[in-house]
């Protein structure tokens, strides 16, 4: 016999403890959702672009200045490297870090397998890459990054392509390496060195194939082909640079950011008001669109007839759109101080971008070009979808 | 006071009504997940490609030969389409069939807009296309489609392109339509006639750029650019057919599996033991690769640096491989026979293969070809992964 009070409480507990153990909130597909770095604050917002709505936050991520994000292949876990060194893996279902490490003193990106079993960390300090397993962040295998000169390297512009590889670039040392992890605790590793004055960062192509290297030290870029390893590394675009006179350059422009639209790759200039515009085949200059500023990221709207364009300080107020058909500006826009970061939604009808100095997220639609909603976030960055769990060197 | 039989019987009561009303298996992504068409028993299999597993079976969808899938934009909706004029839509995180409408007398395919909001059907009884809203599946628009002739024409090759299009052809009229969704209940077509003889199917490049119609009753494709409408209808590659001599054909190849790599096209022949190459600028021929037998599907590895190819009856126990940088063979495989679909997983590591006369599903790895899982299946056919909720025109 029992008392009935204890009773009722007796029954409340399986329910307590059946929600909090399954961590059951409704169920939900990944594929819409999406996370929005928070940079001053560590923490990030998780969002979806149906609604368009924020879901969840999640704090303790350290130094987000400059963080970025992977996803693993089911799309359900972020990986985000800090500045500070941290990898943080976190849950986008359930809203929750499901583990932190400080893998080294100072990173600048990262990157996942193509088989989505490791993540790959790139470092200033110390120099090289580790990996880690991708469900537990156990350390795998480290890569020292010591130059020809037998000196250790910061490691820059970290990528995934296929075949269980990693490409990245040795900032000091001027070299580009291809790690391949095939067996994951015995990476073997080809070097291609004199590629270039200080390669601050790098990007791949879509289809995993071209490696570029944009050069702090000199002009011009460092291109690899990696289905012709080798005829090792060219220099493209040796006027892509600083130039001889050198401009004022108010940041360098990123290289992920890279359209690759109808047969072209659309590459913000170093210094200048200018897009150039590329042809892939054989990477020889087709024309330079004039623009607001100094651009900083030109990203392609995922069907390629858009290419949209953010700027350099203190014209970091304007976004900017070419239709890639005429290679023309059609559509200025002026979201506020401070747009940081922009991520098209998987097929394109809407992109997400961060206005720092509102503490806004704006989202737009690409062809109409008006504002569809407006998302209270603190001093956001980065954007990134989960779509990107499908992405070749994203 | 209660008794205590009683007491553990109501403790039991939450448990089971809360299991069963949140639907509330375990959590997980369903970017990784997938599933399989069993054409014979009106059944599909949930797949996941992370531990290369079957997870639940729903049954009840009807006729699937020839049945296709698109996906929700979250990636947790799959809408089936049935030869019988069904279209189902299932929940892949719950396994459960969500609704079932019989929407025609005989249906070939179908396509989800842009934003995920609507999902269009085309019909052979009656012709036509009819647009359904994707949460409810309730009818928003019905499209018949009279030609200029003013005849009722069977609707084959509808896809989905940017902006709420929709494009398909017609068969019996031999005419493309583009059926503007922008407004949904007011659906604004625009019609290009005299397209050519018969189109028996149609693709959309990946950018959402070119359509192209084949023919049956020509020599010859339909190629449209919706980038530049104003230029028509062109008909490309007029060597591409049954010839002058009408070939034997055992079955037109599927245009759904074309494969786009490297700036090149790779088209199965008509009736012709080859693989055609075309350079995707000019639409012009480069050359022909030699294969097994008549091929049916030729599906591009994500990155573009293979092509695997099935043939047609009584040659389909057999895969080929080719490589797109040398233009050759490099593998030949002998699954068994009645190998009808090919899947890649979105980062091209592996390829689920249906093999429908051994009742299995293989898998292979891209690069060493070895197979790594087998998976008991009835008589499949289509296999559809979640990650195509992210693609254009697929």
């Amino acid at each position: 016999m029992i008392h009935l009070s204890t009773f009722r409480f007796l029954l409340a507990l399986p329910l307590f403890f059946l929600l909090a153990l399954s961590g059951c909130t409704t169920l939900r597909g990944v594929g819409d959702m999406g996370l929005i770095i928070e940079r001053a604050s560590g923490r990030i917002q998780i969002v979806e672009t149906t609604g368009k709505t924020i879901l969840s936050q999640i704090k303790g991520l350290g130094d987000l200045s400059h963080a970025s994000a992977v996803y693993s292949r089911d799309g359900r876990y972020a990986f985000i490297f800090g500045r500070d060194g941290g990898l943080t893996k976190v849950d986008l279902l359930s809203g929750q870090l499901v583990k932190r490490v400080m893998q080294a003193g100072n990173s600048i990106g990262g990157a996942i397998s193509q088989d989505g079993t490791l993540v790959a960390v790139s470092n200033y300090t110390p120099g090289g890459v580790r990996i880690f397993d991708s469900r537990s962040l156990e350390m795998i295998a480290d890569i020292p990054a010591i130059g020809a000169d037998g000196e250790p390297s910061k490691v820059v512009g970290l990528v995934d392509a296929p075949g269980q590889l990693f490409v990245f670039s040795l900032f000091d040392a001027g070299e580009i390496w291809i790690a391949d992890l095939s067996q994951p605790n015995r990476p073997t590793i080809k070097k291609f060195t004199q590629i270039g004055e200080q390669p601050y960062d790098g990007l791949i192509t879509p289809d995993g194939r071209h490696y570029i290297a944009g050069l702090f030290g000199e002009d011009g870029l460092a291109l690899l082909d990696l289905w012709h390893l080798d005829a090792g590394v060219k220099k493209i675009l040796k006027n892509y640079g600083k130039g001889e006179k050198k401009l004022p350059v108010y940041k360098m422009p990123h290289l992920e950011g890279w359209a690759m639209a109808g047969g072209m790759a659309f590459f913000p200039a170093v210094g200048r008001h200018e897009i150039m515009v590329v042809e892939t085949k054989n990477w020889q200059e087709v024309t330079r669109i004039p623009v607001h500023s100094q651009p900083v990221f030109a990203m392609g709207r995922p069907d390629g007839r858009q290419v949209w364009v953010n700027f350099a300080f203190p014209d970091n107020d304007t976004l900017q759109v070419i239709d890639v058909p005429s290679l023309s500006l059609i559509k200025t826009l002026k979201p506020g101080k401070g747009v940081m970061h922009m991520e098209f939604t998987p097929r394109g009808e809407h992109i997400w971008v961060s206005v720092r100095d509102l503490d806004q997220v704006h989202v737009y639609h690409t062809d109409q070009f008006d504002k569809l909603a407006t998302l209270p976030t603190e001093k956001p960055s980065g954007i990134f979808f989960s779509s990107r769990a499908h992405k070749i060197g994203l």
